[in-house]
């Protein structure tokens, strides 16, 4: 039986990265040594980072003045980084969910004054606040452009008067973004990119050497900028399968051709928890509506279905289905590699679900 | 021709590991999904994170009171980290070469006081300082046991008055060690255990929550602690291929077993070494040289021949021979992964040029 990947991250590769990758961790290059155990320093593995880096440039259309790095900590460590490298007076943040929540909390409790423009914590994150105003004299606007765990994406550059800092961890390369209105962008690579340990960081090199406070070596984007990610070793397979995984996107046309299929994914998707009397969408605006991140229950005549439903999935080698903790329910993700047939097969699970009950 | 890999990190890892790693590349666990593609929260990665853990503990006979994490960053983190959580007033460092400068440089720029106990600086690092006096009240000592760059190595943990720190990067895991005299030792993986992009933590839990500083989220040991090493997403495949090599270790005997088979390949290749008129060590007592990182020069009548003995090595198969730049030369490193035929191999290959010349 096909088994179906919904996991939120990591998550569903393309088999072109996970064959590449276990070819060479064998042989690398033609090296016959493993990726693994081959020096960060060789001329094999250089091209390889500089390649990921580049790839990352061409498909996101990264302007000149931008640097291109892979790091280590995920988000988590960007959310101490971003606001010390950068915040100067006070920066505003938008608070969409737990991640965007603890964005905020490490740089007011650990960096400087942090401004909440808007939340929507009082219906649990599921939708995105609309209107917010963003002082015209903070450094920078925070936000998190897909809410994993609600459902939520903020599918279009923010139009505010500061330069912009974005956690795109989840919809990284899931569409074109303009790279110009950021002073930053950061990711975790283990949704759209290749296997966990690696953290891409987009930065605007003017946007640094601002801040007067001391930023201990590691946590500081100059170290790295000037090292060219290679100040100390980076996770080199992880890298290395980021760097299958922008290949394969390239190959496939870029973030516009992948657009076009994402969103084609949501919507089969979306119109039949529509549909269907048994489930609702999370998230009642339908502009709100994650791309990434497809969060769904049970209706309330049939909640005592969803253990059921749950299994029935599963028994149809659909797997990663489980909601988070905080929503419940379900929640199917459906990340750049996960092919249209995948969002098929769910689909038709839940129409035979609900002939079935 | 068969590859002899002298890397000096990443470097040559156990057949056993890059095999297991392929194949869970492909399909984890029988999950038939990929290592790279699955939840770190699934019940099937989980296991591999608690086992690569608790193999640590058994290996190293890690006492009660301390805790085993897999973290990111790599030592340059931990630069920063150990002073941020371990140093109340002052502590004291060894310094031993560049990495040692650079973790003594962190702590005094971004933490606190510290005290340079010692220096071998003056002749290039090429000892290891001896009847240095570490003050009473002093937090900790924090030394370097293996400098990769210059071929030294502390191959009996310091008899001190105050707790260890010690960056074991190059050498945890190739021979015993009294982790009761250490409140933290840390190790990048990418020598003895696995690819790049974990890094093992062995902490006293104790020695914790006992400086006035505010120490940011994934700074904090505390917070890894509280949540098993999954605060925030692990690198997977990283500690997927520790756990691989932790396994190999144990079948072959653990660390008593390993250290006796490091003792005879280093101790073959320093006795060629001083044997052979036309190489000299760059280490000149022998109670100082690593078994781990051998480093060795063309004796002065010899010089010219450099450049022809890394191209005749080369040809042969040896890789990654060459020394770092602040020592010139060669460097032959010897981790626990290296069998006994590469440095067979190696010492032939000095014998057959000294031949020829």
């Amino acid at each position: 039986m096909k088994k179906h990947n919904f996991y939120a991250g990591p998550s569903i590769l393309p088999e072109f990265t996970k064959e590449k990758t276990a070819e060479a961790i064998l042989n690398f290059a033609g090296t016959e040594l493993s990726v693994m155990e081959i020096s960060h320093r060789s001329k094999e593995f250089v091209a390889v980072m500089e390649e990921a880096r580049q790839l990352i440039r061409e498909l996101l259309d990264v302007p000149e003045g931008y640097t291109v790095l892979f790091l280590q900590g995920g988000a988590s460590l960007q959310f101490l980084m971003a606001p010390m490298n950068l915040l100067k007076t006070k920066a505003a943040y938008l608070n969409t969910g737990v991640w965007a929540s603890k964005a905020l909390k490490e740089a007011k409790t650990f960096v400087g004054e942090v401004v909440e423009v808007a939340s929507s914590k009082d219906k649990n994150f599921n939708y995105i606040p609309k209107n917010f105003v963003v002082p015209a004299d903070v450094d920078f606007l925070h936000y998190t452009s897909n809410n994993t765990i609600y459902g939520t994406e903020i599918l279009k550059d923010p139009e505010v008067p500061v330069p912009l800092v974005c956690d795109m961890s989840s919809d990284i390369l899931s569409r074109p973004v303009d790279v110009s209105k950021y002073d930053l962008i950061y990711a975790g690579a283990q949704k759209n990119l290749g296997p966990s340990g690696a953290t891409v960081v987009i930065v605007k090199n003017a946007a640094l050497g601002k801040v007067n406070r001391p930023i201990p070596t590691m946590l500081n984007y100059q170290t790295h900028i000037d090292n060219d990610s290679m100040f100390n070793t980076p996770a080199t397979v992880p890298v290395f399968g980021c760097l299958q995984t922008l290949r394969w996107l390239k190959e496939l046309g870029g973030v516009s051709a992948i657009e076009k299929k994402n969103k084609e994914k949501a919507e089969l998707l979306y119109a039949e928890i529509d549909r269907n009397k048994m489930f609702a969408s999370t998230v009642p605006d339908p502009a709100d509506r994650s791309r990434m991140n497809v969060t769904f229950v049970m209706n309330p005549e049939y909640a005592e279905l969803e253990a059921p439903f749950g299994a029935f999935a599963k028994a149809r080698g659909l797997l990663g289905l489980a909601g988070h903790r905080s929503v419940g329910g379900f929640r199917a993700s459906l990340y750049n590699a996960l092919p249209l047939e995948s969002v098929q097969a769910l689909v038709e699970t839940m129409k035979a679900f609900e002939k079935e009950n």
